[in-house]
């Protein structure tokens, strides 16, 4: 079945210790879109500048990728430029300029308005509570956000909190959320808020799912040479709903397979710059790689 | 199958958000004891003062702990005392008074020369190769080692790397020895220089096993109210080579199973302070969990 995501469409600029990638596509509608549409059909509600190189994206129209959500607007497209310190988890921002994406207003056509699995990416809560008042009977509605809403706009946050199905947060996020330290106290904390299922990421350190029926562990695939953890949230959540909208039943299991696909599709992000990696791999080295990792878990 | 440790034995004071101990029994010599007793019997090599009392370990000599290398010596016994940050993982020492343990010299008893399993806890390196000088083809032995002996007798604890099976690092130390960020990197450097599997250890986020064979991911056991984390990585080493010494055959398998048990034993450590935890369980609470933990990890 098919998924709607809104979020941002990016030009990224980034600096790791392996190399530097310049003006490169991003943003998280793209590194979602570019994850999931490896395992379904994906439709895209986000905004690009007159500058925009269509080009680039060419390969996701070639998957179902849907793009007549996308808005071209007067003015160049968001632009971020990152440098990544020699531990692959800090890093520094050179520059945000949000330009078109500043005044980002989601519109939805109405033939993506009864699209059964929805992907909030992180934007404006208001932003996104306006996207689920015109989704007609989604069928799973998923959200990520980020510590400047956390602490800039809780109240609004809250109000999609209680709306939405299952909420993808990270670590420090989740943790600055609740005040709870522990990561299992700060999850109950927040499941009691509406979702009925949370994912803590948790980078190099692997995922946590929460449900109500307990919890599910699972580490990160094991990468030697990660050259650009831009996007690895982003396509995790791909990943993840991705596999889901396929399930027919979506139940604990479904949930915790997600999580594997999700993981699984992160690990091949961070292995090159932008989505290169993804752009290249098939749904036959996801499920590859899925068999691995069952065999590295294995005791 | 026994179990021979050499290592140290301290009174420590810790202050951590959940409330204070002060002079509790601990040191990696009773911590690795009080875990690896509930699978297999154990000879401690090690030394107090004086001051020491001995009814605090009296419920390890129940436990088929023998102490007959346990050195008394004129003075004081070990003492450490800490403070925990609100994240549980950061410390600052406030006090370490080696006393008698300044100049430890393992003397192994002649009736523990043949013990087949040997754990060399966290001790200098020069004095871990003198015990392996006097054990007589031991089946299996396994080092712990601190960045202290890392940058301060590199030389030594190579030469000590060289000859023992298994070595149980933490992340941040495997870093250090190595200077490479990347663990899997790490790993494969370390396991160059001699031994035949490496467990890293990496708090509440888990484990890895490195063998020869591949990787094995391990997960942190859930724990809501981490309420004093000392000891958690020479209870994980009892847990560990406790279980590995009750195996036929020691094997990819047995590595993977032990790995899980020193994970379980080490998640009921951190519970309470000192081994108050260690002490109160049993066999079948450690069982308890290995199931639930089989069960949080199915996808």
């Amino acid at each position: 079945m098919s998924i709607l995501v809104v979020g941002s469409i990016a030009l990224d600029t980034v600096e790791t210790p392996y190399g530097n990638a310049s003006d490169s596509p991003g943003g998280s509608a793209l590194y979602f879109s570019a994850a999931a549409s490896h395992f379904s059909s994906v439709k895209v509600v986000g905004v690009v500048g007159k500058d925009f190189d269509f080009s680039l994206i060419d390969f996701l129209k070639a998957r179902e990728v849907n793009f007549d959500g996308l808005m071209v607007e007067e003015g160049q497209t968001f632009r971020w430029g990152g440098r990544y310190k020699k531990n692959m988890n800090d890093r520094d921002t050179l520059f945000t300029y949000l330009n078109v994406f500043e005044s980002f207003k989601p519109n939805i056509p109405p033939h993506y308005q009864d699209t059964p699995f929805i992907f909030l990416a992180n934007i404006d809560p208001e932003l996104q509570l306006n996207v689920l008042r015109e989704i007609k009977n989604p069928r799973l509605t998923v959200l990520d956000t980020m510590n400047f809403w956390i602490s800039g706009k809780r109240a609004e946050l809250e109000n999609v909190l209680h709306r939405v199905d299952i909420v993808i947060l990270n670590d420090e996020e989740i943790r600055e959320y609740t005040g709870e330290n522990n990561l299992f106290e700060a999850g109950k904390a927040l499941l009691k808020v509406g979702p009925h299922a949370l994912v803590i990421k948790k980078g190099e350190n692997g995922a946590l799912l929460m449900t109500d029926n307990g919890y599910f562990l699972a580490p990160a695939y094991p990468i030697d040479r990660v050259v650009d953890p831009t996007g690895a949230g982003d396509s995790f959540a791909g990943g993840f709903l991705g596999y889901l909208a396929t399930c027919k039943s979506i139940d604990e299991m479904a949930f915790r397979q997600a999580v594997v696909y999700g993981t699984i599709v992160a690990s091949y992000t961070v292995e090159d710059f932008s989505f290169s990696k993804l752009r290249e791999i098939s749904r036959d080295d996801i499920d590859d790689r899925y068999v691995k990792f069952q065999q590295m878990l294995a005791f």
